[in-house]
């Protein structure tokens, strides 16, 4: 497998070309945003910690009947996956109160949701990934009636799947951030990444915060958390 | 019917109690707010036009099966209604782009919409009404699935209804806010108002705003569109 031309460069991977139009490359880099775009740091050795628990909870959620976009580790911080067209959708499945949710609605963080919640934001940084319902995905044409139905059943079998299997690692799964592209084929399959990046992850026991968080409200310690959850995980 | 003790002033209503437990009045007021209650103002006349246009267009749904509160107008400002408890949601529908969505979404004001759209809004001014799913009022309990499906189904119908109706009157039916309420035995009825205030109504030839845009963005004429509402509804 060839590593060719850049095709996007985000805010935490690039993107590569290949020699095959189906397959492109995964980068993950150690560069941290948040705030969409507003805060900027590092965090040491993120890139190799979410490419490896990222391409772990897929390779996982495949066995469990999820189709992903995960092909192949090449790296450390490398990984082939299948070449999608994003849904542009950020599809956020919510269990426990965090962050924007508490701050919309005056839910006190930690407190346990009523029951399990899924948003969508319309992918797009320049008015702030603003928030949809599906009749705002149909109306702009982002997704079908069928691609909607699909996308939330995924999403809530993935919170099922991932939130036992956390569990048995002592982590809870407050809130988790997917997007899903669409194949050569227009099959619906998972993509991005699923990392500390992307989830709230919080110590079951004491609840200390073992994800982002620590990066976007200057927690301290927030390499060690990253590492905390690959070892829990990849037993790294 | 006996008016007694005023149970409730809202920004553009007050809602008395009568000797019967299950029937209130509203008494309709001139004033006038936007943006969350940041702009205050009057518009001269405009409780009496919403109060008539309002019951009309709700005894209009009634012929056409929509349950609503609307029992008997009383006075050029008073109406009697059936006591309800009301479901704290704004359920906003959309036909063309306009106003919030637009700025949210980036789709110019005036532009059909791929289809219809519902929105929902959690009734509460210190959050600022904020926009939830279906997910959120389930999770906060402020409705049931039962009562989301029924409340979908009647703003959709009502859509329809009042949209044809309108177009005769050569009134674009671009977006219209509407509340609902339970009633003692349970059931979910149309509450609130559908005037000037809670909808957006343009000039089907020409695109003149017939609404209260005029008072919240300053367009002048304010008390000659309400007027022309009811001129082309109620002929008066």
């Amino acid at each position: 497998m060839k590593k060719m031309q850049q095709l996007y460069e985000g805010k935490a991977k690039k993107v590569y070309a290949t020699d095959d139009a189906n397959l492109v490359i995964v980068d993950y880099k150690d560069d941290a945003t948040a705030f969409n775009g507003l805060k900027k740091g590092t965090i040491e050795g993120k890139g190799v910690i979410n490419n490896k628990v990222s391409n772990f909870l897929m390779q996982m959620l495949e066995k469990h009947g999820i189709p992903t976009h995960f092909v192949e580790q090449l790296s450390d911080r490398e990984t082939l996956v299948r070449h999608v067209k994003i849904v542009p959708l950020e599809v956020i499945v919510r269990n426990i109160a965090a962050g924007s949710l508490s701050k919309r609605l005056g839910i006190p963080e930690g407190q346990k949701l009523g029951c399990t919640v899924l948003e969508y934001s319309y992918k797009d940084d320049e008015l702030g990934d603003p928030m949809i319902n599906d009749y705002h995905a149909l109306a702009m044409g982002l997704a079908t009636r069928e691609e909607l139905d699909t996308i939330a059943g995924y999403a809530l079998k993935i919170n099922q799947i991932l939130g036992d299997y956390l569990k048995d690692a002592n982590i809870e799964l407050i809130d988790f951030k997917l997007e899903f592209g669409k194949d050569a084929d227009g099959r619906i399959i998972l993509a991005d990444e699923i990392s500390p990046d992307t989830c709230r992850f919080w110590d079951s026991t004491t609840g200390e915060k073992l994800d982002k968080d620590r990066f976007r409200r200057d927690l301290g310690n927030v390499e060690d958390a990253y590492q905390e959850i690959l070892k829990r995980l990849l037993g790294e």
